[in-house]
């Protein structure tokens, strides 16, 4: 029997995780590790970074693997993202069966929160139809309380709803019907473009919670092309770049 | 100078705390713990014992200091929390001079995170325009992360938006449109009587993070009911409740 613990480990800054994620790394028998290939991230080498500081003697076994990609072939976004899914899984369940025989813990270091825009629970899921699992969570920090908390503002207006969405919803569908605030995750680069700006506020921040965290606020008519300046300089220093945003209407 | 930091604790459990929310806290000079007064919450207590647990020695002075209730005679619900806010930012501001006349770091221990659903920051807010004040916030696990974590489920469908609202919203306003998932917070009993179950799931968890945390799920048409009985026990067991969901649509 295997049981596989999801731990949230905040969005980059060691010192997001909670008592629970290190208690969970320690008492696991085997952590993983997926590398997504030279130059595609340093989250690897930050999840290694994490382990080191937080392991204790006698610590876990460490094992990293390599992750599929994508296949760019295939032209339905939700069909990709499954077809990536069922590929992992595969994956996982061999690493999982050759590194832990006998059975045992596993955990996985998931960014922010594993509820959150993140595909571990989906993979877990389709593990479990293949093999006896346990599977648990320990909930993490996510980006959006690192954007918040940097910016020192509150999620919502009092009493107010607030929507949670993507980059791609807000270029698809404009700006979601029955909020005023509207955090937005995934975007690939300033979906706030596509929003007459009139009246709205963004609250902007890159490599949230992290050393090199960036963070911008103002009207989105003078701070949005900011943004986009900034952003495209710091993806290219930094090789890759990991951003959130909150706006408000008035 | 005040420099005032608000601690995101996580949602009941003490393992939620982060590395930073207890450093922040060891390093204030007085830590402000507000009393809701007798029989209304063990909340007070809660706080208390995270900071037995947490604090080394030499210790930030604990401080506790009664909060003012809201009065039911203003009707507007947003005055009256106005109203409600502009009293405990007084009482804030004259605990924290009696203190602190000197100046220096005080520390508040919030319950999830300083941005969900709480007035912190809004109270925060009014001081800074009575007095010098640094605000910091330090991010903690909210009652959502601790929903889904308890439940092992994905807060959102794959690349698909997530509505936060309040149990008066979705009395007042039906389902939210935009968006499949809903969490519900602030809900003081069985909102979610009010929608058409048909097609709809639910996943209630009360005392998230905490020992005596209750998950229950399922659909709503079956699981509505049982809900609505186990959150009368429970108050009435422990003489308050915190509880939150979420609902998906088929």
């Amino acid at each position: 029997m295997i049981t596989l613990t999801l731990v949230g480990i905040g969005s980059g800054n060691p010192q997001h995780l909670t008592l629970q994620a290190i208690e969970a790394l320690n008492s696991a028998d085997l952590i993983l590790i997926p590398r997504k290939g030279k130059g595609k991230d340093d989250l690897a080498g930050l999840r290694r970074d994490i382990c080191t500081q937080v392991l204790r003697d006698p610590a876990p076994r460490l094992h990293e693997f390599d992750l599929p990609v994508r296949d760019p072939n295939t032209p339905d976004y939700r069909q990709r993202v499954d077809d990536w899914h069922d590929a992992i899984a595969t994956i996982w369940q061999r690493e999982i069966v050759a590194q832990l025989p006998k059975g045992g813990n596993v955990a996985f270091l998931v960014w922010g929160d594993p509820s959150l825009y993140d595909s571990t629970l989906r993979i877990a899921e389709r593990l479990k139809s293949q093999m006896a699992l346990n599977v648990q969570v320990v909930p993490g920090i996510t980006a959006i309380q690192a954007l918040t908390a940097g910016h020192a503002i509150p999620l919502n207006d009092i009493g107010a709803p607030v929507v949670i969405t993507t980059g791609r919803q807000l270029r698809d569908n404009g700006w979601p019907t029955g909020a005023d605030t509207v955090v937005v995750m995934l975007d690939a680069g300033g979906a706030f473009e596509t929003l007459d700006p009139v009246g709205i506020d963004i609250w902007w921040t890159a490599y949230a919670g992290m050393e090199n965290e960036i963070c911008l606020h103002g009207p989105l008519s003078e701070v949005g092309p900011q943004i986009v300046t900034r952003r495209a300089e710091a993806r290219a220093d930094h090789g890759w770049i990991m951003d959130i945003y909150l706006m408000r209407r008035a």
